[in-house]
Parts: C-alpha cells; sequence; structure tokens
C-alpha cells in the first residue's frame, strides 16, 4: 500500500446525487448553488432539497413548517434519560446519546420511516440538547414547545428565551452551509453503517460520533478556542507562529477537498462582518485576531480558512456557548446524513474494504490459560 | 467508477497488526491461529491479546479476571435510563444507547483510557443488557455483580441464573471466534470515527449500529429465523429452493474474504454437535434442517456456511433468546473493536474518500423560500 492511499484520500467510495464541488471549487446541492440557495432559501427549504430530493412548492414548504411545529415536544422517556446525564458531559455526547434513545421510543417501522425520521430528528436534536442544558446547569425543565417553524429560532429561543433578527440570519446562513459536503468522514460513516442494512438511528448516532472528532466537526470548537486565546492581532501572530514552529495543527484551516479556498468561509466572514458593530470592545478584537491569523496562515502555510474558522467566530457573535458549536453542526448536517443514507439504501452494497497485514508471522501458543 | 469498487472490494483502507486471513484461508490473531487460541485460550485470554497486544502471563490474567469481576456493577444513572428503554426494543438499540450513555458518565480521560474503558465495556455492555432484559420482561432490577471471572458465565448466569458446562463451552469458542476479523464493516466504522480523533466510546458506539445490519452482525439472527421457519430437512430444502428461485439472500452464507469455506463455521459446527444430544426432539431437527441447507447451498450455488450459521444454533441449544445473538456478536468483537481503534490512534489520518457526483447539473432557484 502506498503512503497516498491512506486515509481513503483519491478513493472513489461511491456514487452520489446529492452534492459536488466543483473543478472551480463551487458547493452545489443538488445542482443549486450554496450562494444562490442563501440568497433564495430558508434553511428548512435546503433540508426538504436535501430530504426529499427537491425543492418544496409553496405547499409543500408550508407543510413542512407545520410538521416542524409538530416535532418539538420531547417523549417523557426520553426527557427523563436527559435528566440523567450530567452537566459536565460534552453536548455532542448528548446528541448521540438522545438520538439513540429516541431510536428506542419511537423505531423505524413501514410507518415510520426514514424520510419522517429524518424530520423529527432535525427538529428533536434542538430540543433535546437544550432541554439537557438547561437542566443539567439550573434543574428546569424547560418547554421545547417553541411553536417556531425555523430551526434557528427554535434554537435561539429555547437557548436564550429571545431572538435577535441578526442571530437569526446568520446562524440560518450557517445551517445552509453545514448542511451537506458529500462524503466527509461523518456522512461516509452513516454510508457505512446503512451499508449493513442497519436501521436508521445508528447511522445517525454513528454520524453524531464521528462529527464530534477535532479532526472534523470539532474542529469550529477548536478554532474558537484558538482565537479566544489572544487578546491582539499582535499576540495572535506571535502565538500561531510559535505553535506552527512546534508543528502544532491550526484548526480551522484547509481541507481534503478544497485547495485554494473553501467557499463557505468568505459567506460566514461576511455573517461575522454583520454581526460585529453589535459586539463588546473586546468581542471586537476576537475579529482582529482571526483576521491576522488568517493572514499569516496564508503567508507561511498557503492555508486558507475553512467554513469552521469564521462559523465559530459568528456563533460566538450571537452568544452561543462555545460547547454548542459541534452540536449546531449536527443540526444542519443532519439534512445531508439523512439524504446520504437514503440514497445508499436506493443502490446497496455492503461496505468492505480489505487491509495490509504488518503483524506477527504465525506463531503458537506455549501455556494454556484457563 | 468501475461497478467493481462499489463497496470498497478490494480497497486496502489501512494497515493493521492484529488480524490476517492467510492465502490458505487460515484466521489468525496477532499471528495465533484461532483452532491454536480456541484450544488454549479462555475468551478473556484472548480478549487481553486483542487488547493489549500480547498474550498475559498467568499473574496478568489473574489481575485480568480480578478486574472483569469489579467491573460487573453499573452505575445508578446508567441502570435508570435502562429502565425508560421500552421491551419491545432491539436488544442491539439497548447496547447502541447504553454504551453510549457510558461514556457519559464515566467519559474518557488519560485517568481513564482507550484499555480501561475496553476492559469496562467487556464487562458491563452484558450486565447492562440483561439489567434491560429482565427489567423491561418482569419489572425485576437484576444484581449484575455475578463475581465471576469468565464472560460467558457471567452473561449465561445473568440470563438464566445457572450455567451448563456444555452451554459455557459453547459460547467461550464462540466469543473466541467472533473477537475479531480485521477490516468488517463495524471494525471499519469504528476506525472511521477514530480517524476523526473523536472518542473511544463514539467508536464503539457507531460499530455497534453497524454490526445491528442483517447483512453485518444480524446475519446470525436472520440464519436463526430461516432455520426455524422449517419442520423438517424435507421442508428446508423445498423452502430454500424456492427462496433461491426468487433471488432472495439467504443469510448466514458466503463471505467477502473467504471464497471456499469460513474457517470458523467447522468449529461451531462441532460445538453444535456437543450440544446435540442435550436437546429435545423438535430441537434436534432443526440441526437435521440445518445440515440440508448447508448441502443444498453448496450444490445450487457453491455458497458454504459462514460463522454465522452454525453459531446461530449453538446459541439456540443454549437456550439464548434469538434477539441477544448479535448482542453476543457485540460482547466478542469488542474486544476487536478496541484493539483497532487504539491501532488507528497511533498511526491516524483521517478517512475521508472522494465520490463520484451522478446528479443534476447546475440549475437556478427561481423563487422565494421564507
Amino acid at each position: 500500500m502506498s503512503e497516498k492511499t491512506t486515509g481513503l484520500e483519491g478513493i472513489i467510495a461511491g456514487k452520489t446525487a446529492i452534492c459536488a464541488v466543483t473543478t472551480t471549487h463551487e458547493l452545489r446541492y443538488r445542482g443549486y448553488a450554496i450562494d444562490d440557495l442563501i440568497a433564495h432559501c430558508s434553511f428548512e427549504a435546503v433540508a426538504f432539497l436535501l430530504i426529499h430530493g427537491e425543492l418544496p412548492t409553496q405547499a409543500e414548504l408550508a407543510a413542512f413548517y407545520d410538521r416542524i411545529k409538530s416535532y418539538q415536544t420531547l417523549p417523557e422517556p426520553l426527557r427523563l434519560v436527559l435528566e440523567q446525564i450530567p452537566a459536565s458531559t460534552h453536548p455532542m455526547e448528548v446528541l448521540r446519546t438522545g438520538c439513540s434513545m429516541l431510536g428506542t421510543i419511537e423505531p423505524e417501522s413501514s410507518a415510520h420511516n426514514a424520510k419522517m425520521i429524518a424530520e423529527r430528528l432535525l427538529v428533536a436534536l434542538p430540543s433535546l440538547l437544550l432541554y439537557w442544558y438547561h437542566y443539567s446547569r439550573n434543574a428546569v425543565r424547560i418547554n421545547t414547545q417553541t411553536g417556531q417553524q425555523h430551526i434557528a429560532v427554535h434554537f435561539l429561543q429555547l437557548l436564550h428565551g429571545k431572538v435577535s433578527p441578526f442571530a437569526q440570519h446568520a446562524l440560518n446562513t450557517s445551517l445552509i452551509l453545514y448542511a451537506e459536503h458529500e462524503f466527509n468522514v461523518s456522512t461516509f460513516t452513516a454510508r457505512v453503517v446503512a451499508s449493513t442494512l442497519s436501521d436508521f438511528y445508528s447511522a445517525i448516532t454513528a454520524a453524531i460520533g464521528a462529527l464530534r472528532g477535532p479532526l472534523h466537526g470539532g474542529a469550529n470548537e477548536a478554532a474558537m478556542a484558538l482565537i479566544h486565546s489572544f487578546s491582539t492581532p499582535e499576540e495572535a501572530i506571535i502565538g500561531v507562529k510559535k505553535m506552527l514552529a512546534q508543528k502544532q495543527l491550526i484548526m480551522g484551516f484547509g481541507h481534503r477537498v478544497y485547495t485554494e479556498s473553501d467557499p463557505r468561509s468568505a459567506i460566514m466572514k461576511a455573517q461575522v462582518l454583520q454581526l460585529l458593530p453589535h459586539q463588546n470592545d473586546k468581542d471586537k478584537q476576537l475579529f482582529a485576531s482571526a483576521e491576522a491569523i488568517e493572514t499569516l496562515m496564508w503567508q507561511e502555510k498557503r492555508l486558507f480558512p475553512n467554513v469552521d474558522f469564521y462559523s465559530a467566530l459568528a456563533y460566538h457573535y450571537c452568544d452561543i456557548p462555545t460547547s454548542l458549536f459541534t452540536p449546531l453542526f449536527v443540526m444542519a448536517r443532519i439534512t445531508g446524513w439523512s439524504a446520504h443514507v437514503i440514497e445508499q439504501r436506493a443502490n446497496n452494497r455492503i461496505m468492505r474494504p480489505a487491509a495490509e497485514y504488518i503483524g506477527p508471522a504465525a506463531r503458537k501458543v506455549n501455556v494454556k490459560y484457563n
């Protein structure tokens, strides 16, 4: 095996009609460019496109909004489970456990099929996360029925009890950008699990676990920690130079698919600029530090910020705690994962690669182990 | 992409020192042939080999047995969670949810590292499964502390309250055979999740979800259902011929890696023959049906039974309910999964393949979706 095949780089693992990155680094969902979708669509319309295959009619979208409102309440056994999860737990583990538990209460069946579960999870994941968030911190059992039709508003209202229009817009944009990205690791994980013909929740629970890692979705939390660790752009330049000299990974930069820029990064940076005037002086400094890091990383390493870098700052400017950044990625990517599980099932072959053996030669057991 | 690459067949996804299938279809764990391991080792000695890299000294094995006894009790929040899972839930979903939940209570850290979690799960998974099993059926809160050092005995005692030596021997053999098999789908899933540097529980929870599928671990339950559906060998021949004519998949036959026989199958068939004299007449007929299916599948399709086919019958002869067959696979494979997660981390590169786009060409959004 050449080194190049490690990490499956460049290996075509399957076909997809859901998403493509063009040779000019344009990102499209089912043929629609992301900037076009952001200009015209709510996140929910994009979710519908991904899960159902086409953009909705206005009547279909209205019906979808009604379903979103009807999916916000959590069953009692799930709430009792969430109440057992410690406050110190990483929120990604709460989503992983909550998703798995919901599967035991509302299992997949012909009467409760993949598309219905995809829509249910789209709404239930923010509900269950924030139910746990408030209960574990303040022993308050919140009512998760907001009656809101937009996931961004549902989330912000459950978190803060109120919603700023700037935050709503930034979050809606970020959810669209995070919704789908072909065979990224968590989506690939979901497809591999689905290829055994396992149930829908098993595939999604697995994907949540994959997204948690700092080399994948966890990067937005790591990027925020990096930006936060410097008080001024000058400090940031000195600090990142030192990290580079020590060959440390700088999270939020570079991408397996993109080689020159991530088209989502500029869009999130524009959102950050919209939010910037509303921030205090200390938080305004964070943007100066972030830009200094961006410039330095290009000068030193020819690396560009990926979607995670300015998403992190945008979320911070929306007063979202850093530990909820990767969960927001889940709330978006649940749409792409769902589309891929459905697609994998439609033309399935079990995903079973081979391995190169580099272990001990044949040997004998010489003693008895009772 | 040629059709051949679908399902990653023949694609080398990585290197491993844990397990190899030789060109003569011999299966070895870290260089030791499975029949040698079965002749000399308890399952726990094999678990130690897989998790720690070498067979234990007698002192190390004794210490490991002590740890096994100390890992049998479940924390109260986990028991409360298990009490919320309906009796109708598939036991694989109980393991998936229980594993994820345990991760929130005993998270991975430098003080509670991968090898410790691997050993803990080896013991806690049977405990939590059978705690739920008895509670959901009979509202009985069993004491999971059996004080037994062998996983097979721990499991059988929690299930039946007593242990037959024949069942113990068959189960010990089956656990060794199911412990590891290089890049099978669930192990591959665990490695893909681990490649994002996510936590240990995320990788194992994902693997449980993958093993659940009927094209993977779920095959032993499907094989039992098949054998059970016929009262006589004559009925079995007619029935399977009809299924083949309808191009239905016959579970428990064939294998991605083996082309002529699965070395584990003859070993499990020998276990079935040991158990056979102790069965009633109706159950004895099941073996006759199984052999008739085996002969027919070879004559008609040149397909051989894999490990799942006679494992299923052996488990049935041990009075184990069919819904617990795939969970037994988990209790064995947790050792292989753990070894692979540890190996993946030791020389990691994120597992991110590419995809071939076959979807719509570029198109524009023509309306506004608010």
